[in-house]
C-alpha cells in the first residue's frame, strides 16, 4: 500500500478483517452462508487438505487459492467499477480538454450518452482507458485511484464501492487463510486500480494481486527515478491469460479457484485439472432482489459456457439467492448489529 | 515448488533454514560477517525500521527487500549457472539432433569450443536458450531444471550449485525475515529455472521469485490444460526492466535492495530514492582467493558504472574479501563443524 491507504499495523488489520468476516475465535466458519451444498463443499475440501496424514493432505506452501475480483468479490453491475472510474476521470479531466466536447468517445461520456459510448466499440473504450490510466507516474496513478475509491459511490445503493463487496466471500477468504492458504486475486481488471485497497478490504496485499497491466517505462528525471504509465496494453489477464499470469506470478498451480464468468473458465480448468484435491467454484448471480440477476447475456460478467462446463468438470455453481444469508458487506453488518 | 522439490513441512523448512543461517535463538545476527561497515549498516538499518515509535519505523507490510540472484546470492563464475544448464541440455539433446554437428552455435557447444560459441553472439545464445528452454510444458521444464540442479556440479569446486550460495547472504535473508521483511528475488535469470530450488535453499517461495520470462501459451489437449513454453522472449528482467517488474509483481517500492552488477543499478536507484529509510548494497567480488575477483571487465556480472554511482547515491559496496568470514555455504558449514 502506498500513499493514502497506509497499512495499519498488522495486528490491527488482522483483527479488523476478522471482525469483518464475523469470525470470533471458535465460531462456526462462513456464518453468512446457508447450510447448503457450496458451504459443505468448501468446509469438506478445507478439512481434507489440512488433515495431517490424510490421503488428501496438502502442505501449507501449496495451499494457493485464486479469486477473480469483478463479480466474484465485489459487484460488477450496472458496470465494471473500473469503467465508472474511467467515466469519472474523463469528466474530471474535461476542462483541460475542450476538444472532447466534439470528439468520441469523450463526447458520449460528457453527455452521459451510454448508447453512443457503446457504439464507439472496443476502440473507443481503449482510447478512454489510455487517456485516464496512462501518462502519469505509478505513484500519481495510485493517488488518483485511491482518492476516487474513497469518495465514489455506487449508483444504485449510494454506498462506497468498498462496501459493495460480498460478505460471504470475505468470510471465505478469511476461512482459507485461517487454514494456511495464501489468497491471490487474478482479475481481468487493472492491477494498479485494485492494489490501493485490496489489503484493507480483502486482506490481500499488493504482491498477491494479479491483473491486467499497461506498459510501464522506467525514466530518470534529473537523477530521480520514475515509473511512467504508457498508453499501451502490456498484458490482458483474462480467459487464457489467467493461467499464464498465474504461472508468471505465482509459479505453481493453485488448488482452489473462484470466479463468476466465462473469463474465469481457463483459470478454473487449470486449477482443477491438477493432481490431488481441487476445488473450482463459480458464483451464479441469480438474485435480482438483493443484487443483480444475470448470466448468459450480460455485457459485464457473462456466464454462458461456464454453466455447461461446470457440470463436465465438477465445479460448483454457488447460488447467491439460496446459499447466502446476506450479500453486501454493509447489509450483512447492518443485519448483524440488529 | 512442484514435482521434485516437494516442499518440506513449513516447520521443518524453517528449522533447516535457520540452522543453515547459523541462527540459534538469541545468537548474534550475521555470524559469517566480520564486524565491518556493511554488517553495521545492515543491523543499524534493521534496528531503525523495526523500532516502534521511532522516526524511521516502517510497518511490516512495507518491509520489502529485493535481491538479485546471479553473483549476489550464488556464484556466477566462470559462467552463469543457467548457461551451464543450457550447454548441458544441448549435449543431452544432441542425439535427437544430428544436424547440430554442423550447425552453430550447437557445433561449438558439442565441441566445447567456447570461443566459437562466443562468436555466435547474442543471436547464437538466444537460439540455444530457445531450443533448451522452450517447446515443452511448464511442468516438464520444471522437472528438467529440478533434475539438473540436483545432479550438476560446479566446474571448479565439484560442488552442487546449490552449495555455491553465499552463506553470509543466507544469513542476511534470514535476518531480514526474522525482522518482518518479505524477501524477493529480482533476477535477470529465467524465472522458472530458479523456482524449483529457491524455497529450500533461500527460503524464498516461487511466488516471491521474479525473473526473465519467455512466452507461455495456454493449450487444451483432449480437454487437459497445458501451459506450453514458446520460443520467444516475454520480458527481460534486467537493468530498467527490474523496477518495471517490481511494479508489476510487487506493486510497491522495496525499502532495501541488494545486487552486484550494473544490471542492478536501476533496481537500487528505484529502491533507494523513495522517502524514508532505504538501504542499497552492491556485493563487490574482490576475493580471487576464496571466490573470483572481477568487476569492470567481466563478461558475467560486470560492475562498472555501479562503482561510481554507489558513491553518488550512498550505496554500500560489500567487500567480500574483508567483510565475509567465509563465502560459500559448504565452506562455512565445514568451518563451523571443525
Amino acid at each position: 500500500m502506498n500513499l493514502v491507504f497506509k497499512p495499519l499495523a498488522s495486528a490491527l488489520l488482522a483483527t479488523s478483517l476478522a471482525l469483518a468476516a464475523g469470525a470470533a475465535f471458535g465460531a462456526e466458519p462462513l456464518p453468512s452462508w446457508n447450510d447448503g451444498p457450496s458451504r459443505t463443499a468448501i468446509i469438506d475440501f478445507v478439512n481434507r487438505v489440512t488433515q495431517q496424514g490424510g490421503a488428501d493432505y496438502v502442505a501449507p506452501d501449496e495451499r494457493i487459492a485464486v479469486f477473480d475480483n469483478d463479480g466474484t468479490l465485489w459487484a460488477e453491475q450496472p458496470m465494471y467499477v473500473q469503467l465508472a472510474f474511467a467515466l469519472d476521470r474523463v469528466k474530471a479531466l474535461a476542462a483541460q480538454h475542450p476538444e472532447w466536447k466534439t470528439e468520441q468517445p469523450f463526447k458520449a461520456v460528457l453527455e452521459n450518452d451510454m448508447a453512443a459510448l457503446a457504439q464507439s466499440g472496443e476502440e473507443g473504450l481503449l482510447k478512454m482507458v489510455m487517456v485516464t490510466h496512462a501518462g502519469m507516474s505509478t505513484d500519481e496513478f495510485n493517488q488518483i485511484a485511491s482518492d476516487w475509491i474513497r469518495t465514489a459511490r455506487h449508483p444504485k445503493t449510494g454506498q462506497p464501492y468498498t462496501e459493495m463487496v460480498y460478505q460471504p466471500m470475505l468470510e471465505l477468504l478469511y476461512f482459507l487463510r485461517q487454514n494456511g492458504f495464501k489468497t491471490f486475486i487474478v482479475s481481468g481488471g487493472g492491477i494498479d486500480f485494485m492494489r490501493p485497497w485490496t489489503e484493507s478490504i480483502y486482506g490481500i496485499p499488493p504482491e498477491q494481486v494479479i491483473g491486467s497491466t499497461i506498459k510501464v517505462e522506467y525514466q530518470l528525471k534529473d537523477g530521480k527515478p520514475t515509473l511512467v504509465r504508457q498508453p499501451a496494453l502490456n498484458f490482458l489477464d483474462d480467459k487464457t491469460g489467467k493461467p499464464v499470469m498465474i504461472q508468471y506470478h505465482i509459479g505453481r498451480r493453485p488448488i482452489a479457484a473462484f470466479g463468476n464468468s466465462d473469463g474465469d473458465i481457463q483459470m478454473l480448468e487449470w486449477t482443477t485439472s491438477g493432481a490431488g484435491p481441487r476445488l473450482g467454484m463459480l458464483l451464479h448471480h441469480d438474485d435480482g432482489k438483493r443484487e443483480f440477476a444475470y448470466d448468459r447475456k450480460s455485457p459485464f460478467g457473462k456466464l454462458d459456457h461456464g454453466i455447461e462446463e461446470s457440470k463436465e468438470r465438477n465445479w460448483s455453481l454457488i447460488s447467491m439467492k439460496s446459499e447466502w444469508k446476506c450479500v453486501m458487506k454493509f447489509e450483512c453488518e447492518a443485519q448483524q448489529s440488529k
